[in-house]
């Protein structure tokens, strides 16, 4: 089948709008924005922004994204169908519609009659002309005009002539596109199938079908690869999936599974731009302020890490063994997780990643490997401490002393005091180091010991090394290992740290708490200092 | 349809083996007893403990496991056919598989020809040999034998002829269950659906066939349900969906879309057994200390949680217009807004099973739910902890004080002081407390401040309190909260209890970790106390 044969799928983004129902998802209007541009460059067909009669801070995105030119994205504003009280064109909801000025217009009706009656409390029939009469006073106003039949799958299943009869209105009312929504995502792949088949069916198969999806049932994505392989073209969903509840259907699933797996094409689905999936879903996760999921197919850290022993064995002879997709088609990359890979090969491989020279024959690198088994014996593990990993490289290859020379540790002093009888406490570390020939001597509270001795060591350096003031540390783990039971155990302490470029992790690990978070601490310290310096000798 | 009419699907968990695939999922020993016996509890109907042959791990499992009695659920070992270089009977990883002692052995095999010849680098006649003789060599050995053919989908595609040519050797070894895995998860569930129906065309509707899934499409519950809803009887999954890469087809959101949605009837979908779904989800996620993941279908925290100012109203009227099953189901609940679970219900439900008598009309329950609610914005989390739940319930319902009466705690204190320069170390705590009217102040040291201070608490009572020597604590977890970033963040401490009879688990939380230890520490001595006392009140 050649290019041009293959069936075009419209892709529709709501994560602005539906996504933001998200518990934990909130965007500003600059977020939207930015998520927009973002969308457009990816080559999202329509973007919808959000219901303009819902809520003041819509209003503002429309305004503002009007600003701006978008390479191939139309924009979209959501809204529900007249109220009954008023005629299409008295209503204020229809009129912010209007007001927002977009090229693409969608609203939203009743499908299921239940709801008509106990929800809206109209009749049947007065519902078929809310929605005949909302599209078609708003048709005027629109270049692409869409009807979205919410919870068209339980109404169909409750009474499909009457669900029927509601599309007949709406392509009346001149709807480009009937989007069939699974409202509470109650609904299985094997069902979408059968009904959509129905309304083709009955209606005839030249009217332009699109699918909704939600992720109640954990089937949103296969529903709607599922409504296209029976006809749909217009396929909505979010970034990430994100959306109420469990979420909407996952375009970053949708546009491979539809491009790669079923043969159709859309804008994203083009290699240059699918290309850019993986960027786009971290992108969205970053401006939402959540961690990225890491077991996201296609797009997640995780997609093609392998840590089981056959399979590395198999994947680095042949990837198609365990891989389903080539990784970079979608921008990720294959990744065999640090913990199984104390081999020779790998090492090289980091080290080129990492920018040390450093050749296949040199006897440091079989030293490396000794040294990377013993860690991991102890219970270090690399996966998410890479910076760990490259300072214990560089300590063996380039010779260095475990601090870089940036300062000598003397000592630490933890002090943890509560008195129960009246609840108060006194929780205090200090510091000595010796840093440029000078001892520091340092004390500081806080509001646990690792946040004291965090606290204390920032204090001393900073002085030294302003460039420690843009440091954060971002996120803070501590996993007890197996071995000793109980509060013997030893414990693994890993540390996420940014600054305004970039991010690192660091580990460190001891039966003492305590201890295993100065591991992870110092090293954060010395990576950022590293960091900085080859950065100053670069610009010299 | 009558409940003795529905067809019974067995379901069969992977979570110990392919569920530890996954990144940042490690389970010990101890983990995946437990584990089990929770698998047990909810009636699934056969547990993959490990694969033997793979590592001493899963053998010391095998063993462990076998001093538990199981009510429903059987073991099952997993492991490969046997080498080509050897006969059935001297192969290693057979013999292991034997040894494990299971009533249920589960093997897999090669399906995709060009794997035949380029992994295993043997004829594609040798193959079926090994599949047939290596079933054949187990039969006798097993209560029920599965065959699990990976890459099915990917090899039928490839050569269809071969693949079934595999299966067919399959039944002639004895095989209870060919179980069609998609290795990859690169296959839709229209694939899914067209493959199964040749399968069963071709070797005969009589066939006993299963689905093993895997989550690479965003696919792997719709899959699973596609391939029963075509005639499969078996499906494999993990809780949570943990496994490789992207992950297993997710237990928790196929139990209840075979049950709830397509008539189909399993031991797990009972509902009382069905109604802990919620409960055993979290408890997997707590083990494998990770966060739990809210917007799980089913399970998750936000499943039914509605924020959208429209969906709240409507769902408030009647909950069907946008929830897919009424939660409850599941063991999950509503929420609204922030307002969180812990319904009355769930309370004296809790109260029942703890023997703590309450009637629905006494007013403390409202006010355990109004704590535990508090407790929980705090960051408490029971599922693991349910000492401590049984405590706070037993403080409130019967008027105790925070311990009992078995002592008063007046100060700990804890010094941690590390002099690098020399690697010498002094970890030491001290505690004061009053026992039957005496002053203790006692003092020990440990490898870790937690240990030290769980040292010389045990210091204090033991004199007073013997029964604590048979007491061990057995786990140690530690979880960083959400909300302040890196070292300043909260903590919550989870510690497994056990002695001679029982495990219990208990939980603190608060920003200094050794606080958070001190309180789950004095919450498993009080309810190991507790137990004592009650037993000598019975026996006397």
């Amino acid at each position: 089948m050649g290019e041009k044969d293959k069936a075009y799928v419209e892709i529709y983004d709501t994560t602005l709008r539906d996504g933001t129902q998200a518990e934990d998802v909130n965007l500003s209007v600059e977020d939207k924005i930015q998520v927009a541009l973002k969308l457009d460059e990816l080559g999202i067909d329509y973007i919808e922004g959000g219901w303009p009669g819902s809520n003041p801070k819509d209003v503002q995105f429309f305004r503002e994204i009007r600003n701006y030119h978008l390479g191939w994205a139309k924009i979209a504003a959501f809204g529900s169908t007249h109220m009954a009280k008023y005629r299409a064109e008295e209503d204020p909801n229809l009129r912010a519609l209007i007001e927002a000025q977009t090229p693409v217009i969608t609203i939203f009706g009743k499908t299921w009659d239940v709801h008509v009656r106990d929800a809206l409390r109209i009749t049947l029939e007065r519902n078929l002309e809310l929605i005949r009469d909302s599209l078609a006073y708003l048709r005027p106003h629109a270049e692409r005009l869409f009807y979205d039949a919410e919870h068209f799958f339980d109404g169909f299943k409750a009474n499909s002539d009457y669900a029927l009869a509601t599309l007949k209105k709406a392509i009346e009312g001149g709807a480009d596109c009937l989007v069939l929504c699974d409202t509470n995502g109650g609904t299985l792949p094997q069902e979408i199938a059968e009904i959509i088949k129905e309304v083709r069916s009955r209606l005839g198969k030249d009217i332009s079908l699109g699918i909704h999806a939600h992720n109640d049932s954990d089937t949103a994505v296969a529903n709607s690869l599922m409504a296209v392989s029976v006809g749909a073209r217009h396929v909505q969903g979010t970034i990430n999936g994100f959306g109420e509840r469990c979420g909407n259907a996952n375009l970053c699933s949708i546009i491979p599974g539809l491009v790669l797996k079923m043969g159709f094409k859309c804008k994203a689905g083009e290699p240059e731009r699918l290309r850019r999936l993986t960027e786009v879903s971290r992108f969205v996760f970053e401006i939402a302020n959540l961690p990225h999921n890491k077991y996201l197919p296609y797009v997640g850290r995780s997609a093609f890490a392998h840590k089981g022993g056959v399979h590395v064995s198999a994947v680095s002879r042949n990837p198609e063994t365990y891989e389903h997709i080539r990784p970079e088609l979608v921008g990720n990359s294959q990744r065999i997780l640090i913990s199984d890979l104390a081999g020779k090969s790998n090492v090289l491989y980091k080290a080129r990643q990492f920018g040390i020279s450093l050749s296949a024959e040199d006897p440091v690198v079989k030293e490396i490997v000794v040294r990377l088994k013993e860690r991991e014996n102890e219970g270090y593990q690399y996966e998410a401490a890479e910076a760990s990993f490259e300072l214990l490289m560089r300590r063996i290859v380039e010779g260095r002393k475990e601090t870089f020379g940036f300062f000598d540790l003397i000592s630490f002093r933890v002090l943890d005091v509560k008195r129960l009888e009246d609840e108060r406490s006194l929780v205090e570390a200090t510091v000595r180091l010796k840093v440029r020939g000078e001892e520091e001597h340092t004390a500081a509270v806080g509001n646990g010991p690792v946040n004291a001795l965090d606290n204390a060591v920032r204090k001393a350096l900073l002085a030294f090394y302003p460039e420690l003031a843009d440091m954060e540390l971002e996120d803070y783990k501590v996993r007890v290992l197996a071995g000793e039971p109980g509060t013997a155990a030893k414990v693994r302490v890993l540390i996420q740290s940014k600054d305004g470029e970039d991010r690192w992790g660091t580990v460190g690990v001891s039966h003492d708490i305590i201890e295993a978070s100065w591991q992870a601490l110092v090293d954060a310290i010395i990576y950022k200092l590293l960091k900085s310096r080859r950065k100053r000798l670069e610009a010299a």
